[in-house]
């Protein structure tokens, strides 16, 4: 047979469902398991969401490929509300955020173009570049740093003349780690003189805590043309199924290419955008999505708190996103996350962490850290952290 | 500023929706218009499916990225009635059809490989085989042979080294053409002789008429390696805005491939799955597709009878899909097409008609083609063909 594709072989499998088999296995024999290795919050959806998928029309019919209308507009009021104004064309919505890194890749790049992605980054990136052709370069970030962006002389090291665009995720995306408008400024010198996009990734944006405010890459002063930013409501509404994420730029080659590529696949799924279109029309709903930070950040606390008892363990303190990647005192933190469920329980209960490992483009970085989500609620946080210290306990007897 | 991509500059906007603007124009000036021009069928969406949406858990979470199994498995029950025996790992949930080929296409091509496509073809595969950077080589059929496949030694004077597949739609977007067996059974011997996959789009798969059998790709013995049916529920269940469409096939290597693809996205939209879910269920869902298969049966009898009554008018009955393309008594239909909308009117009504030459890659072709989609009731279809037949005359006055 003909085979399949070089970009498919080289595609790889999601790396944070590797551990699910022995997860269901663990299940089976009757273990307790905390899931903190996906970012799938546990918050319901809101009301006033599903109350405008419950009122479709009686023929669902094809949307318009940039986005319905009134969804647009709701976007728009969204954005303009964070002080980020754009005309309605300035926005398409799209099939999730993972749509609209896509989009975006692909309008700013050619097969075998490069994107510079600090690292460690979100395992998908490396999917979306390699079915679009496209190379991603590391930059390095360090947990001892807390993740923060290397210098200037650093990054602009590894641009070549193939290199389109610096990609980044900020509140990031396994760190929890929320750059400095300093260090966004700086991205922004860097995509000046060199010509590149700059793609920003802010699916986490309102996640920041410590009252922090975020900075997006739509609030940097002449950085119009190189500004894309990508974004998604599936964290920030619970509404991760729904499939609604957006791209905006004030680029206008870049918003006619992502509305070509738009139109190719029809509409975004229209239930989802009615979801939308209500709740954020609703009075409540920054208070909503407040209180539900508000939540995160309280949980942030504890988990960390929690994971300062425990010998061994080194984390700064992240101040964004919902996810905390520390180092462990183990050699191999993938042997270990598996370890966790085919050979150890406290009293029944164990956990499902995701290795590090997975996130680093760079061999060898990352073995002894884990991401851990924290989508579960603070009993269920501590919990956790009791049975974290006691496994490493253990582990540590074992080897 | 860095500019935007080849791929970018290359992909085309739909030219479905070039007369748009000259559309609006014409309700604004007071014009009752027929649209004509897009498969947006006017059938409400079945009340169980919106039940199955309505039913929506709590908290609307990420699904698996080959769809909730109990979508799968209510497709593969949906594929076992129609004689299609099929695997749960056979079957992969996809963002519509539009992604089902997107994926086909990148998991079987790399950059610079072909496909071959009988044309007229639907507009959308350009944008996905460019974005892909893939390239279509179009097969030649005509509408004095009502779009039937030309012979077996005329297709295969179009492969090269680099052809990796035949991708075709049957029932037929834009041309209403259904193969025989006969015709799949050619395309497979050409598979098999050369290697190539057989990317079969079955949208339309229900829509047959005149009591012939719809063959599926998967129908034919001894291709199980070589078949990928791409497939969506938006047609059969008037459910376009919902975004679920499915890949399948028996290569454990393309399925493989897709997974990657899927898992990279995440998963499908959840609502629509849950509508599918649950319309599948429902006892009387044949019956409902059926009723509305006869529907456009009636409407195709209607519309191709008159049809007949206008003078110059040339098209051979099509046997499926909702569509018709019959040349017109004109030199340019483009420019008949937007006449209609800027200078016609028959007592204040008009039509809003697809130009047929955007659905060939060979130019010059089909300049005297239009493409109507007959997605309205049978008194509007005759109401239409009544100012067709005027607008023809006028037109021809005009000229």
């Amino acid at each position: 047979m003909a085979g399949i594709s070089a970009r498919a072989q080289k595609t790889q499998f999601s790396p944070i469902r590797k551990l699910k088999p022995l997860a269901d296995q663990a299940i089976k024999a009757g273990k307790k398991i905390y899931n903190l290795n996906i970012g799938q919050p546990d918050i319901p959806t809101p009301k006033a969401f599903m109350e405008g998928v419950k009122n479709a029309p009686p023929v669902l019919a094809y949307g318009p490929s940039q986005g319905l209308d009134e969804a647009v507009r709701a976007l728009a009021n969204y954005y303009e509300r964070k002080n980020i104004l754009l005309k309605n064309d300035e926005i398409i919505i799209t099939t999730g955020g993972s749509e609209a890194i896509s989009f975006a890749l692909m309008a700013v790049c050619d097969a075998g173009d490069q994107v510079l992605v600090p690292e460690p980054f979100y395992t998908n990136y490396n999917s979306y570049a390699t079915m679009a052709n496209v190379e991603i370069l590391p930059i390095a970030t360090s947990p001892e740093e807390g993740f923060a962006l290397p210098s200037k002389t650093e990054i602009e090291s590894r641009i070549t003349s193939r290199t389109k665009a610096i990609l980044f995720c900020s509140p990031g995306n396994p760190t929890g780690a929320v750059y400095s408008r300093k260090e966004k400024e700086m991205l922004g010198e860097i995509a000046k003189k060199h010509d590149l996009y700059l793609i920003s990734d802010e699916v986490y944006r309102e996640f920041v805590y410590d009252g922090l405010k975020h900075t997006s890459v739509m609030d940097l002063p002449g950085l119009e043309e190189h500004a894309i930013l990508v974004d998604s409501i599936s964290k920030r509404l619970s509404a991760c199924g729904a499939r609604i994420g957006a791209l905006t730029s004030k680029n206008r080659e870049v918003m006619k290419a992502t509305l070509k590529f738009a139109q190719a696949r029809l509409c975004p799924p229209t239930l989802g955008q009615l979801g939308l279109i209500r709740f954020i029309q609703s009075p409540t709903y920054q208070h909503e999505i407040d209180t539900m930070i508000q939540k995160f950040e309280s949980r942030r606390n504890v988990l960390f708190e929690e994971m300062q008892k425990i010998k061994g363990v080194f984390c700064r303190k992240p101040r964004g996103a919902f996810y905390l990647m520390p180092k462990l005192p183990v050699d191999d933190a993938e042997k270990f996350c598996a370890w966790l469920l085919t050979d150890f329980d406290l009293d029944g209960d164990t956990l499902l962490l995701s290795a590090a490992a997975d996130f680093y483009q760079t061999k060898g970085k990352g073995r002894d850290e884990v991401r851990i989500a924290y989508v579960l609620n603070e009993d269920a946080l501590k919990r956790s952290m009791i049975i974290l210290g006691e496994a490493l306990k253990a582990y540590a007897k074992k080897n």
